[in-house]
């Protein structure tokens, strides 16, 4: 299917790269222009505008920020909707807030097209190799349609009904779950440390039994390392998608005391300079709550 | 070699048995002793107090609620410290305060006896089959010397050095981490829920990408029914385990407001008369402080 | 001075009578046109939109629920910005975020209007009586201006500057404190009351002694009345207000982790159906979670 | 009455002036010596134990740090237990925990003596100027022997019943209060600080207006002098006040948020090497997490 690609952040090149490898015909549309030409030498065809990556195409992923970015790229001068042909399907793949899925929808469907809602799991070297989780909302009949590119991308997709919002809820609710992972880690490793224990044998007794996963094997690493490590994910995102969940638990009158201590160490981190660095750093964040330099 | 056992609840009864099976010679003891009677029929001796069970062993494992009551065995009438054979070692299984730990060493330290820590990770399903994970920690010699009774009870033995608190400490933040990941999957699925979303396909989502670990299989389970499930770890149990970490942390000066969190919902499961359910029962107190019955 | 007022609720009504009561011509708009009938009576003239109440007028006061009733006044069809003479000043009374009030400041700036922000302390009580204590903060030529509207409506007031978001801030930030004593309360009353200390000689001995001020009268009394009051501000204006200091919080970089469990107090709140109640429901909140009926 | 005195920290050297004052012989003790030889010069009587202060006593009076320098002074050698006559009165003010409250009355009246808590509100300054609050519960007819002791201490007296561990729990619920009173100041005063508002005007706003209490503007004067006053009550004091309170609350089942967000504040704050200084510290604690330097 002809696909446009809007949004070449370290997570959206690599997902563009799977849809160019599976075949389809990419065009391609990043603010700042640079980061278009790898895809290029892959065959990727350039736009200059979203309007002008959504003309002719079945289907337009937007990996963006942040709910601003995607209002502007959907609403603003040449941008999808006015574009966008009818039945064509946007595949929101960016971590936005539900409440702006739900305006997407809206739009779309008035404007004759489709919206699904596409949120996935995976840092970048996931996405590189295609084994990222998708989480997948929207009208029957368009889930079918993109079926294709969530296969391109991903290694597995996951349905969450016909309500694009819900899958936004379900990757807020997952994102959420690593933050409190996150610092949870970062406190039970501080004691550990202060009391004398060698932390990487902590560190290793969980991952070998209870918490034998993916999420602990990863985090737990980046954790050792000092939240030095290259920043996949920083904590200026984590500090985004935590208020978003937050932001849903309060439409649905939901209580999250751990996503609240969560946000609160996130600004902290923000507060002393560490907005850029790998989510980790909360590890550091600890750890001079407590007194380590 | 001899073996004495004390404290033959549900985890207790089933490490004996492994104990058993694996051919030591073993006396039991238990203040209720009709618990003692099927290890009795599988070739135990019985002892009538926990001198008895002490006199002749070259170790002696207890497993008791908590503090109080290994301090009752040990220091009490008739209890282990003037009956331990010297240089016989006794091996604490039990999750007990650091503090406790250290006040045991020292005494068993002064008598000539030795001590080591060895709590066990693992819900008694685990212990039956010897699937524990067990953490061990104490002078050297005395690790050696109870190798045989950790490979008896557990699959694998992780040490953490000569300090048997250390041992304590490992567990209590291998607990704390259960009741932190137990409390935000219960904010999730209860955001989850109340957004109208399917909370078994989330769960399925979760537990088979990021978080595809044994702690996460079993506990989503447990949520997922609700709190009703027969408890092999109760609230009650929960919340002493979370209040002594953090005491362990206050000791070594680090605030652990994740910690904070799940001690705060463990009270609150108590004083809603939750205290001998699951500890999974957290996820029903969360979804009644969102308003669902 | 002509001045006009819009936003008729308990609060503004009584805030509108005390300016007519100085001696005003008072111009007056209110969505549901009857809550303008009282004022009426004392003299008022009623317009049918905002921007008739703008037309002639020196000065414009605004006390409305939130940010978007106050973009709807200002921006919207017949909304202040195309009426209000140049030079003529938009007080803005009401309690909405920081960036609000940047926002309408630099609108007004650029029509040749003016803006300050005075928000108000003090139940409508207070208000009637004249009792409000005004947090004013703009351009000093626009503060000097309104100065007889502000004695008209408060006892005092109190001056932050240039930047009309400070008086917003200050504003949020007391409101905090108020929302931090009532839950800080709300669990102290709880704990005497299940260790079965009298709550009413426990209220009266910190009324009289470190904690004799007005609010902690006027909240005990509420609180020990069982949050079945007369409600003059709602758990949900206490969620609105304490999320808004929280978003500043943000834009500040400031963890504030006891607005969060305000915050999460009020979510419970409204989540059980009590968001049109006195927030000092929040006591009943907290006996719940204690397990009290 | 003759009365004997035990602990003269600052507090306790200030309430014993108090007594002599108003003319009751006093003999005095204190595990340092020299803290006596000013009381000594006024009139008192020093005795060498514990023991020496109360036989004679009608009353003896003790201040002391913790429950566990109490249980010195009653079990430990040459301690109260066994030298205060049959009937005399046993008048506790220090802050301690409610379970020690309780050991302490049952070892009392087993021995035919009288237990009475009656810990105190105030400062040192309020002490030495008999401005106390006192809390007083304990068996009517010893209330009423010690009402001539209360006078002398305290500018008031309030009375919690029969039971001496209600008056321990009114004071840890007070000074759990005092502490939430801190951290929230803490907090809005760094949101003021970082976002460009004269702290100092908000500070006065406050304690003019709905906070015009006697313990806010001691703790904003504190607060606004950055933490470095003299400490007449250190953050460690802080913590085991807030410690004490959530074990009363705990085992009254009452889940206690903001006093486990104060805790974690104390916490922090001793990890950061300000144990020793004025419990305010912990605006420069939330300062800190802020990114101020």
């Amino acid at each position: 299917m002809r696909v446009g690609f809007i949004g070449l952040g370290r997570m959206g090149s690599a997902m563009a790269e799977r849809i160019l490898a599976a075949g389809h015909p990419l065009t391609v549309y990043n603010r700042t222009a640079a980061r278009a030409e790898p895809l290029a030498a892959l065959g990727a065809t350039i736009a200059r505008t979203p309007a002008e990556a959504s003309r002719d195409a079945e289907a337009v992923v937007t990996m963006l920020a942040d709910d601003a970015a995607l209002d502007d790229v959907v609403f603003g001068d040449a941008g999808m909707l006015g574009a966008l042909p009818r039945g064509a399907v946007h595949v929101g793949a960016s971590t936005i807030s539900a409440a702006c899925a739900q305006r997407l929808a809206g739009a779309h469907t008035a404007a004759g097209q489709r919206y699904v809602s596409a949120p996935v799991f995976g840092r970048p070297e996931a996405a590189r190799a295609g084994k990222l989780n998708v989480v997948l909302a929207g009208p029957d009949d368009a889930l079918r349609a993109v079926e294709p590119l969530c296969s391109a991308i991903g290694q597995r997709t996951y349905r969450f009904g016909a309500d694009p919002a819900a899958a936004n809820i379900v990757k807020l609710g997952g994102n959420f779950l690593l933050g409190a992972m996150v610092e949870a880690l970062s406190e039970a490793f501080t004691l550990a440390r202060k009391s004398g224990i060698d932390v990487q044998a902590f560190s290793d007794l969980l991952t070998s039994s209870l918490f034998d996963a993916p999420a602990y094997h990863t985090y737990t690493r980046l954790l050792l390392a000092g939240g030095d490590a290259e920043p996949s994910f920083t904590a200026a995102l984590g500090l985004k998608d935590v208020r978003l969940a937050l932001a849903a638990a309060e439409t649905a009158q939901v209580p999250m005391p751990i996503a609240s201590v969560v946000r609160d160490a996130f600004v902290s981190a923000l507060a002393r300079g560490y907005g850029e660095r790998d989510l980790t750093v909360l590890g550091r964040v600890a750890a001079e709550n407590a007194g380590l330099g």
